[in-house]
This record gives C-alpha cells, sequence and structure tokens, in this order.
C-alpha cells in the first residue's frame, strides 16, 4: 500500500499505519479498547463527533454530511490509512457516503462483521439484534444477517445509551429496562416464528451492560441466548485486515490521539470507562457543524 | 412598535405580530401550546433544531452557536418580531448570544419566568430545580432564584428526556427513576438545611411527567411540594409581552407554522402529544450543521 502523500512526514506514517477510529460520541472507544488491545504497536486517531450526537435518532442524511466531514477530518488533517466506523448508526445509515468522502481510504464498518460473529454463533439461524432507532429502521443488521443466511429480528432500544451514560450499568432499573425490551423482543420473535439463540449488540454503549445483560439472559431464558458484541466482532475483523501489516513494522507502542467535536471533559470524564484505561487529553476540534 | 422593514409584506405582518419559538427538539411544543391558548389569534414560528439535539449535554460554546443560527432563522426568514426561547438550555447558556443574533427583537427566555413563579409559590423561600445536565452546570436556575431572594438546590436528571421519548410517561421504571431523583434531592436539601416547598420543571419535556411527578410527591412528600412549571411561566411572562398588542390587533385564528433541522417525521410523529393537537406539516430546513 502507498500512501497518498509524499512529504517525509508521510514516510514516517508509512511505517507505522495511522489507523482512524471514529463514533458520533464516545461509546466507540470499545472498539478502540480492543483495537488497542490486539495491535499494540499501531497508531490511533479517536475522533468523537460529541457537538452532534447522538445520531441514533437522526435522519440519514443528516447523519451521513456529519460522518463524511467526520472522516475527512480523520483522512486529511489526521492521515488515517484506515478507517473504522466504530458506530452503528452511521455504519448503517452512512457507510456509502463515508467511503466516497474517504478519499479512497479503505473503511470498515462494524454492521457486516457483527453479523460475521453473529453467523459464527448461532445454531438455530435466527439471531436478535438491538440498537439505536436510526440503525434498526435502516434494517442494515437484518440485510447483513440475510447476506449470511441468518434471519435476524431487529428492536430499538433507546434507553439504553442514556442509562449507561448516566453510569447506571448495574443499577435496578437498567435491569428492569432490559427485562422489558428483552421480554418485548423475545415474544415478537416467537410470534414471527423465529428460535433465536444469538443476540447481537448493534450499539457501541451496549458492551458496558453486558455483564448485567447475560446475568438476565441466564435467569430469563433457560436454552440461553449467546451475547455477540459488534464492537469486539469489528475489531477482531480490523486486525485480520491489519494485522498483518502490524507485525512487520512496529512502532514502540500503541500511539493514541482522541479528538471531539464538544466537550472535552466529558469525553475524558466518561471515556476511560469505555476504553478501559484513562484517555487521557482529549483535543477539540472544530468541523464547523 | 415599529417594524424593521418597510415592504408590504412587514406592514402585513406588523398587524399580526409574529411570535418565534424556540427549542433545541420540540419540547417547547409545550410552551407553544400554552401560547396559541392565551394567544388565539397570534402567529407562530417554531423551530426545533432537532439535527444537533440535545442541547442539555453540550458545551455553552456550542449551544451559543446552535441557538444564535436558530434564532436569526425565526428572525431574518420567519420576520419573527418576538422571540420566545422554549429551551431551559438554551436560556440558561445562550441568552446573550440569542439577544445579539436576534437584531434588536426582543427576547423572552424561561428560565427568568420561572424563577419569578417559584417565588410567587414559595413560602418558605427554598426551592428544588429539576434541569438537564447543561442546564444545571450553568446554574442559571439558581442565579435567577438568588436575584428573587430565593434558595436554589439543583439536580440534573439525564433520563427523565429519553423516558419521555420512549412515551413512557406514566410507568413503573418512570416512577421510579423519578423516586431516586426526588429522593437523591430531598436528601441533599436537607444535608444543606434547605426546607423547599417548590419544585421547578427546568426542562420543557418534564410538563408531561407532571401527573406522575406529583403523585410521587403527595406520596414522599407529606408536607407537600407544589410543581412550576417554566414552560407555562414563561407562556404567562410572554403573554403580559404581547397580550396588549394580540387584543388590539386580530388575525381570525392562530397561524402556526412549525420547522425543523432534521427527520419531520419524528416531530410529526412525537410533537403532537406535547403541543397537545396535531402538529401538521413539519417544513424541513438547513442551518448549514
Amino acid at each position: 500500500m502507498t500512501s497518498p502523500k509524499t512529504s517525509p512526514e508521510a514516510t514516517v506514517k508509512a511505517a507505522t499505519p495511522t489507523i482512524g477510529v471514529f463514533d458520533s460520541g464516545f461509546g466507540g472507544l470499545t472498539v478502540l479498547r480492543v483495537l488497542i488491545q490486539r495491535l499494540p504497536h499501531a497508531r490511533f486517531a479517536f475522533l468523537g463527533d460529541t457537538a452532534r450526537l447522538p445520531y441514533g435518532s437522526k435522519s440519514r442524511r443528516t447523519i451521513a454530511r456529519y460522518a463524511a466531514q467526520s472522516a475527512q477530518f480523520l483522512v486529511r488533517e489526521q492521515g488515517a490509512e484506515f478507517l473504522v466506523i466504530a458506530c452503528n448508526t452511521a455504519s448503517a445509515l452512512a457507510l456509502d457516503a463515508i467511503q466516497e468522502a474517504a478519499l479512497g481510504v479503505p473503511v470498515l464498518g462494524v454492521i457486516a462483521p457483527g453479523a460475521t460473529a453473529a453467523r459464527a454463533a448461532s445454531r438455530t439461524g435466527d439471531v436478535l439484534v438491538i440498537a439505536t432507532e436510526a440503525t434498526v429502521q435502516s434494517h442494515a443488521y437484518a440485510a447483513a444477517c440475510r447476506a449470511q443466511g441468518l434471519r435476524a429480528l431487529e428492536k430499538a432500544c433507546p434507553l439504553l445509551v442514556p442509562l449507561v451514560e448516566e453510569g447506571w450499568t448495574d443499577h435496578p432499573v437498567t435491569a428492569e429496562v432490559i427485562r422489558i425490551y428483552l421480554e418485548e423482543l423475545t415474544t415478537e420473535a416467537a410470534a414471527a416464528g423465529l428460535n433465536p439463540d444469538t443476540l447481537v449488540l448493534g450499539c457501541t454503549h451496549y458492551p458496558l451492560l453486558r455483564p448485567l445483560l447475560e446475568r438476565i439472559i441466564a435467569r430469563a431464558v433457560p436454552a440461553g441466548i449467546r451475547v455477540i458484541d459488534s464492537a469486539e466482532a469489528a475489531a477482531e475483523a480490523a486486525l485480520r485486515l491489519f494485522g498483518q501489516r502490524e507485525t512487520e513494522e512496529r512502532s514502540p507502542a500503541a500511539q493514541v490521539r482522541c479528538f471531539a467535536t464538544d466537550s472535552v471533559d466529558k469525553f475524558e470524564r466518561l471515556g476511560s470507562r469505555f476504553l478501559g484505561r484513562p484517555v487521557g487529553k482529549v483535543e477539540l476540534v472544530d468541523l464547523g457543524g
């Protein structure tokens, strides 16, 4: 792979590829977390478009415009040579727009890896997907699952993101909300004649609810339902794409720069819970929104 | 009052003043609802900046930029001669920026009217305020209450807006969340030596929770706490400002145009619950974000 630039800086970058990771907020740090663990010698630029989050309740047109601007920042300003779209909503509604804006840089979303992981996990071929309203309305997971020979039932769970952001990741109220959503989902699945054995977490905030979710499932579903994390699946897919290069050309340690379009305070305060380590100094950028 | 324009159109407008009502989303329709009831012959232009909501979790700088653009749209494009900022967050953090952007048009926020109504209601002089994170962090209510000789304790309740938008306005989970928030608030009030008898709803989504809130308060607080709705208070204040003119120069019936910066579907679907009647056709506008 050749770098689009020929400056000395570009040569340095070519030796240690920069992976751009993008999310509407900081939920995508759960993807970055796995990427850093698995590619400890790469260079990462993470952008959270926090001035305009959440994408999950907005229209395709608006999401595409925001995501394209964000992708351009990572490619043009940060020299990213790969893009991981660590945002289910942007992956579902704007992958085309991002690819167009990314100036030839390879782009990986979270939807297809999530569906691939669901296929590997499911024996019955029927899967459940929980996600934001916009992701569900796009039916991107249903389409990606269908391409894998799976039947998928999707459900919007709009309260889960605010509950995670409130820090109630192990709280009776959150448990009750999850129970209600899961009950509605399994009732609907039964009515549709599905026999689901796999649940896909189609939002990068949801991995923080995974322990609680798995406890509730263990009590409510005797046959068990396996939980698939799209963030983890995307990071694994990225690893397969970038891993070969990584082992050949390694810098001393992962370099991570985090950018946000709004209030870096909240990002710095909450981000570490998603990244699993301090996010460090977050740099403010203006995408003109 | 003279119109800033001298075109024939401006003369027509001067006969029936246009009141611009602005919110980050459609919660501000609760303010518009009271305004229409009380000024049934005025002309209204409502703008919800839905492409960039919620403001409640964003920074002062970002909120000021968004709100100023929105105010300019109402004044320049819709010829608004008064502006009601039916958004607590924008009123708390961006009233100066809006006034500057409003080209001399009078601007009324919701904070000061809320504090004035709290003063009229409170006997002990101690009030509680629930609002979004950004409104609370600005301490705009505390300052406005202090100016009225009141002591105020503010609390961010970030789960209430998503619960209202999920439609769970009379739901056991919402009741439990309200109980938790109120318990934290009253415990904190007691620790601070306050004896509150008034609760200000400092977010335009909260009036939809008022019946549930009042039932919970009636059970939990024997002495009772009176609930003040800032939306209602702001509409009453607007009435005092504009009412005189309204009675003199009346058009046949209230004319309402609604604009949104994103997905008019959701606005049209959820808006009627806030407005108390169908919102009709919502027009999409692009503020360049």
